[in-house]
Order: C-alpha cells, then sequence, then structure tokens
C-alpha cells in the first residue's frame, strides 16, 4: 500500500507510491514513450486488458466489459492510491503519515485510438462530460475523501504514458495544498466583500476582453492576466457554482461546445501540443466543516472552472524554488492568436 | 521589459516576459535541445559571445573577458528581469503587477564544455561555490530585491538549453510564494519551541539514519521523509546558519565535497541523468522587516539548505491540479541505492 506523507516546512503531502516502485534503471527521460495501436489496453476488443469497469456509456444490446461501448470507466491498474481502508493518521516525530487511501480511476473517452476530444463529435464530448460530472459526483459521496480531482494527460511530454484518450480521477484523504491556497484567498475575500473571488476576476477578464478567448450564454474561456504557461486557458460557467459534480445537466451541451471550440483552437494553433486538463472543483466541504473557517463560505465563495494547460516550455530550476513562472508570451497576445486562428 | 504580475486567487506571481516571446511555430515540444561544441558561448575562446563579466576567477596574466579564466559570470543575454528602474507597483483590477525588474546571471562554471561539477576536481568545485556565495552576497546588498535565488539546470530535461555547465542566479523584487510558505512555517515552529524547524527536520533525519546518504562533520546530505522526486537529496549544514552569502571560508571545502560527493553518487547509479539544483538561503530580511512579522525571528528560524532535484519523472495534470507529487521510489530506498553504489 502506498503511503502519504507531509513535510511540516513545505506544507506539502506527498504520495510515496512504492508499489510503482522502479529500478533506476527502468526510468524514461525522454519524451516519446506512449504506446501504439498493437498493444493498446483502452481499444474496443481489449476490455479484458483493464481492471473490471465502474461505469459504462454502452447502448444495448452490449454485454458488461464487452465492446460496443462509447465511454467507459476502470480503476487504474496502478492505482496511486487504493480504495479500502483508513487513513489512520500518525505522527513521525515532525512529520506526518497516512496510509494511502484514495480512489484512482481512468474514464476512456473513446472506443478509438487516436480520438483526441477536439476531434470528437459534440455529441460524443457530451457523454464524456457526463461521466466525468457521474464519477466526481459518486466519489464526493465517500466521506473519506477529502478532494476529487479530475485531469487529463494528452500526450507523452503531458505526462500520458498511453496513447488512447483518457482522462483520470484521483480522491485524496487530504485537501491538496493548492486547493488550501484558493479556499483560503477565496474566504478572506468573501468576508471583505460578500462575493465569489473567482467569480469576480472573471467578471473583470469578461469587462477588459482582450484575454478572452470563447464566450457563449454560458461559458467562457481566457487565457488567465497572470498565466504560468503560454496559451494557458481557463473554461468556466459564466454563473457562480461550486461542484462540478452537480453540473446542471442543461449546461453540459454548451460546455462540451466551448472544450470543443477550445481544444480544436489550441490543436491548430500549435500543431496538436500536448496538453493537461485540470478541474477546480470544491472540495468535499461537508466532510470537514470543523477543520476550518475557509469552509463556512463555500458554497458561495467557489467558483468551479477547468483550466487548460498547455505543454510548450520546460520547469526548470528557477520555477521549483520560487514556485513562480516565466511565462514568454503574454496572455493578451495568446488570446488575440487563439481568437484569430479560425477567422 | 518584462512584467510582474500577481493572481490573488492562487498567491503566485508570473513573470511575463515578452521579450523572449516565441511565434506559437518556435515552442520546443521535444527533450533533446542542448548546443554542441561548435556553437556555444561559454567555451573559452566565445567570451565576445557573451555580455561583459560581472565577476571572474582568472590568474594573472589575463585580461578581462579573454581567455585564462576559470569560473566567470555575466549577465543572462535574455534576461528574465532587468536590472535597472524601480518596480512601480500598481493594481490591475484585482490583480497586481509591477514591472520586471531584478537580475538574472549565468556563472560559467568551468572553460571545458562537458565537464559536469561532478567530473571536475574538487578544488575547481571550491572556486565555483565561492563564486556562488560572492554573487548571492553581493545581490543581497541590493535593497530592491526580496529574494536571490541560485539554481542550475543540468541536461535538457532540466530545463538547460545549454549543455556547457553553467547555473544561474535570480535576484526577484518579490518574495516567491515557496519561500513565504517556508518562511511561515518556521516562524510558527520557533514561536512555540524557539528552535529552527529546518534544524529541528536534519536532526530527526540525522537520528532515523536510513535517509542519510553522505556526511562528514560539517555537512550532511539526506533523501527528505516526504520526498517530491525520486533520489531527491537535500545537502545541508550541521550547524543552523540562515545566509548562504555568509558562508564561512573554512566551509567551501566541506560543501565542495559534499556536493561532488552527492552528485557524483546520483550520476553513477542514475547515467548522467539530468538535475536541478536549488538554493534554499534566507530571503532579503532588512528590506522588509516592516511587512511580516515572519521576519522577527528570521536570523534563528532559518536553516539555508542544497536541494539536489533528479529529473526521472514526469509532472503531469495530478501534480499541477494540487500541488502535490507522486513519488514511486521511497526515500529510504533512494538513499539506501545512494550509499551503496561506490561501495
Amino acid at each position: 500500500m502506498s503511503e502519504l506523507r507531509h513535510d511540516p516546512l513545505n506544507k506539502r503531502w506527498v504520495i510515496i507510491a512504492s508499489e510503482r516502485a522502479e529500478r533506476p534503471q527502468e526510468f524514461v527521460v525522454d519524451g516519446s514513450t506512449t504506446n501504439g495501436l498493437e498493444d493498446c489496453p483502452f481499444c474496443e476488443g481489449n476490455e479484458d486488458a483493464t481492471p473490471p469497469e465502474i461505469a459504462v456509456r454502452r447502448p444495448p444490446p452490449g454485454l458488461p466489459n464487452g465492446p460496443g461501448w462509447r465511454v467507459r470507466v476502470v480503476p487504474n491498474r496502478y492505482p496511486a492510491l487504493a480504495i479500502e481502508g483508513l487513513p489512520e493518521r500518525r505522527g513521525v516525530g515532525l512529520y506526518d503519515r497516512m496510509r494511502g487511501i484514495g480512489a484512482h480511476e481512468v474514464i476512456i473517452e473513446t472506443p478509438e485510438h487516436a480520438l483526441e476530444i477536439s476531434r470528437q463529435p459534440v455529441a460524443h464530448v457530451e457523454e464524456v462530460v457526463s461521466v466525468w460530472k457521474e464519477r466526481v459526483a459518486d466519489l464526493m459521496r465517500d466521506r473519506r475523501f477529502k478532494y476529487v480531482l479530475l485531469f487529463k494527460n494528452e500526450g507523452a511530454l503531458a505526462g500520458a504514458s498511453l496513447a488512447h484518450p483518457h482522462s483520470q480521477i484521483v480522491a485524496t484523504p487530504v485537501t491538496p495544498r493548492e486547493i488550501a491556497v484558493q479556499l483560503e484567498a477565496s474566504y478572506t475575500h468573501f468576508r471583505a466583500k460578500e462575493r465569489c473571488l473567482f467569480t469576480d476576476l472573471l467578471d473583470q477578464e469578461i469587462a477588459e476582453g482582450h484575454r478572452i478567448v470563447h464566450e457563449s450564454d454560458e461559458f467562457v474561456a481566457f487565457c488567465p492576466y497572470a498565466s504560468r504557461f503560454p496559451f494557458e486557458t481557463v473554461l468556466a460557467p459564466r454563473r457562480q457554482t461550486h461542484d462540478f459534480g452537480r453540473l446542471d445537466p442543461k449546461l453540459v451541451p454548451g460546455f462540451s461546445r466551448a472544450l470543443k471550440d477550445v481544444l480544436s483552437r489550441l490543436r491548430a494553433l500549435l500543431r496538436d501540443c500536448p496538453y493537461n486538463l485540470v478541474l477546480h472543483t470544491a472540495p468535499n466541504a461537508h466532510v470537514e466543516p470543523h477543520r476550518s473557517h475557509w469552509f463556512e463560505t463555500l458554497p458561495h465563495d467557489w467558483h468551479w472552472y477547468l483550466a487548460i494547460l498547455p505543454r510548450l516550455t520546460r520547469v526548470a530550476g528557477f520555477e521549483w524554488g520560487t514556485g513562480f513562472h516565466i511565462n514568454p508570451t503574454p496572455p493578451e497576445e495568446a488570446a488575440r492568436l487563439l481568437r484569430e486562428v479560425f477567422s
């Protein structure tokens, strides 16, 4: 079983996943390691190469764990965290540790090996989005989990080890540090203004206008004022709502169209660049309201969004040492190029 | 001129370095981009390919900016931050911005194109270390700078664009977020215990023993309990002292031997793997004691150290989304392999 360890100086949890341990000579240090079609466990017909499915979109008369599906969710074969057990928190001198419990699922987005989201029909993207929503909502019901992170690594340089389009969900028994930082900032702002900080930022982006990439009645995509990465884009609903797991089904088509549009623009402009998607949904407030005042204001001060992070620059010593990033492309310029690519 | 921008939700500064702007098609997304010997601006004889030197170790009768040097410091030709001017902080709605002032220097560690630190004689490493110390101390005198970060990117996958051994120093007009986190944790611990948090962690590592890689009377290297990366190693003086710029000259030989030893072990075990070095020295306390109570305890609650970060795993969506890392190699195992590699 893996282990969670806490570093009190950097206030950071780390997952020590010893079952995934590689021997020193097995570490991969090049950028070209995704698999081909011939040995793909995610392709239709290879369903027995994965653990049994947790959820699926398969029209009748298909059978469980057989072909004929459109979207399929399975446990990760090499999970970073294991689903059974209790955390068993304890101290180790000045450090903290707990058992590596959590969930680690894989959403296989399509039966086709090379059909990345931007190339899927919108109706199919809607199925992927509705499965994302369903899995986030389901994992949030487990009171051991404090955060449910949905993310996607597309391309080897974005961290994907398998090429077949898939996303992942990790549910963790601690609130991640990045989320804690946002919780605190959102709480402080709400206390002062009685408004949601992210919603205020979104309103400012809409008012300024020159960093907007996509706008509809329901969704807005923009390159944030303080983008860490070139062409970083945030996609958010116009209306403040904290929990992606409770996304109004009426918004699924609009979100899917916006996601496909933004990814199509990025991929057209940047030659199928690798990217990460990271969903910022609210932490699991009902499991620890007693632990922090941050949760008092939560349903009102959190605004979920999806971060789209193209991987064009390499993170080096400066970024690891300081936590701030050097971005060579002003977001105003990135947004203009993304707006103009299809015009 | 570049610009510093602050994101209030993530409490993060970003450098938007528009002079370094690349056109979308120019982004490099593969892992093999360091230069060869034929066009190296850092090799001896090519001194006119860099801006004029700031500091140098050159025995007589050599002339400034000519050959015959052993270590050479020059301004970065493409600086992330510019040395002239004042920050001119101002608000942009909810965001903050300031002009991108700071320093960005390159330390060319040797005239030889392929002589990485672990392969240099100890006497030469001592010269590199004494130049590091001298530059950190000099930049700390500039009251516009709140932090001086010394780091090294070795190998293309660690972010190096030039292969010739070199390190870099960036002085910034803001306290980086990672340093602010450490300041706050160190302050809180000192207030409770009247002891330095890092020194306490170091004592615990020494007492437990099984994560130690190198020990001498003066320095200790260990793989931290909550290592983010496989084979991550911290090298620190035994005695608490906060400012690397005031390193006792008597400690330079011991530090140089320890650094060479640890890097030699890493490179032997992991086949010349790429790595980052990041120096954690104290922030520039005298420039902002009025701004934060964190600085009240600073000379006593900060313990400088050098982080050695091999780049064997790829950072993906999970890490960007949460700030916590999945490390497949327990540090106990990493330290054992590093201890045994030369036995």
